[in-house]
């Protein structure tokens, strides 16, 4: 038996590696890191935390928690139509298991070299595990997508599909049973989101408002109504999910399926808006990142938000978004 | 009896306050900030975790604990010579006690105007109570002080008194006495340490290397060590301490005040080196801050670190440098 590596000596192993971007003039491993940002631009920051027990489970996959916990900071620069550029990590980890720090750096880092993200800080302590990640991207000066700038007419866009991760979690605590591929895809869309970084960019100049789906669909488009003052109009048979939530919604378990597609969260698609005359210029961009864009619905100039049903009639309930402190 | 209050209401009623840096272009309340950096500076970025039970006791005054998290990450910014400008807070929490968050916000903001900095962003979750905070400052290109750097022969100095905080812990777990107004000394420096961003800012182009000492004084001067390629001498007389710790060295509690003076640790004072020409301008800026700043020793060009006794001679034994994962 070794003796257990010390705090440093686990930040030295699993998560220093040489600095590649030029604009990091001292990078991990001091006091602070150092960056020289490009002129012209603005940066865009962002911090997320991961809690065991509510945000993962203990059992979970060490690789896909990596791949998770930048993921879901990646997500929130998407939704600011922002480039990645540089994250910082802190850690609380109840044991030194290397294997499993060394298999959640592992996933850590292919989605941080995927995009292009240099780690340039980090801490780590002993405690319940907890992670904690600062995302820091650029944008040209000026650009940056925010909550506000919706307005009335505007389209209602959501990104790939919605539902599947709260599913995947309902099948996990047998709420609702799932077939092996559907739960298989499902929990994939739980455990390794992607984020939609280039969609955010391609959105720059072209949606008015953009926010990423991440305490669920209803829950997050009210930020944005919120933000911008104006309110909204969803088609229920327009938002884009799998077959097995679309199964669900025509039979005694529409509930369940109502609740994860309009209040499911953990789905870290984008949600934006954009002026009608935007459409086609929105349809290229699907096609160019192979990636279908959903008209969803309108806003609208009186504030609330409306979801119509197949025959045009509106819910007359909506699940309640999803709340850290309200479970 | 009142609803509780939800996550987002939580932020909005103790975290969100009118953005007054002109810099800030989107504030806290999207999915991320947006800043605009000043020209021809760089950006230092710092991240720290507080965990209870580990960095702080479940019963510690919030208001302190507010201030001591903002403190722990400006007392990196200013090992870097760095000026605070914006934070990140992310924090998980067991409940939603809106009276410890009122009094943890009122402290944490204190410090945070203190300092002019500028909360940008942040997140909230259901936990155990664990703070993190992603600090950012800048300073002009190419002056912030790094660890590496100290050469042989420069001087060594420690700002302020050390050895406080780790004795007000000793005396709170009940390994040793102290009388009644020694131990609220101790216990101050212990919950509200004072982060030293102006002697980091007037050690810009003075100090070869600097580091703030978070855990212990010979753990964290080996870091400048490691990174400088050289060794150390030190006076164990010289080092600056309370009356408490010098009566202790002087008894048959020496090895608990060794202890505390050389590996206490969240002392939060700036532990730097310097040529030897530069003890005047260090004076003058000790005179000018009113903050002690006390030469302990010698860089050596053999590696190594000895500590000196009053006679001369090298202590036996280090006691060993405070690690997370080592205890």
């Amino acid at each position: 038996m070794t003796a257990p590596l010390s705090e440093f000596a686990l930040i030295e192993r699993f998560f220093r590696r040489p600095t590649r971007d030029p604009a990091v003039v001292v990078g991990n491993g001091d006091d602070g890191a150092v960056v020289r940002p490009s002129p012209d631009c603005e940066l865009v920051f962002s911090v997320d935390m991961l809690v065991e027990g509510r945000h993962f489970l203990a059992d979970v996959d060490p690789a896909r928690l990596g791949h998770k916990t930048l993921a879901v900071n990646l997500s929130d620069l998407a939704a600011m139509g922002a480039t990645p550029r540089w994250a910082l990590l802190a850690g609380a980890l109840p044991d030194n298991d290397e294997d499993w720090l060394r298999a959640f750096a592992r996933g850590f880092f292919a989605l941080a070299d995927a995009h292009h993200v240099e780690l340039i800080g980090g801490d780590t302590t002993r405690g319940p595990r907890n992670f904690c990640v600062t995302i820091i991207g650029e944008v040209p000066a000026g650009v940056a997508l925010t909550r506000a700038g919706a307005k009335a007419d505007d389209d209602i866009y959501v990104s790939g599909m919605i539902g599947g991760p709260a599913l995947a979690l309902a099948a996990m605590r047998g709420r609702t049973a799932l077939a092996g591929d559907a739960f298989a895809e499902a929990c994939a869309r739980l455990e390794t989101p992607q984020p939609r970084i280039a969609l955010g960019v391609a959105l720059r100049g072209v949606a008015t408002a953009a926010i990423d789906v991440s305490d669920g669909l209803i829950g997050d488009l009210r930020h944005i109504l919120a933000a911008s003052g104006v309110g909204a109009d969803l088609e229920l048979t327009a938002l884009p999910c799998s077959v097995s939530i679309q199964q669900k919604l025509d039979s005694a378990e529409r509930e369940l399926a109502l609740g994860c597609l309009l209040a499911g969260g953990d789905d870290y698609e984008l949600c934006f808006t954009a002026a009608r005359d935007a459409r086609a210029r929105i349809e290229g961009t699907a096609r160019e990142l192979a990636l279908p864009l959903t008209r969803i619905g309108t806003i609208t100039r009186e504030p609330g938000l409306v979801v119509r049903a197949q025959d045009g009639r509106p819910l007359a309930s909506l699940p309640r978004a999803f709340d850290h402190f309200a479970l």
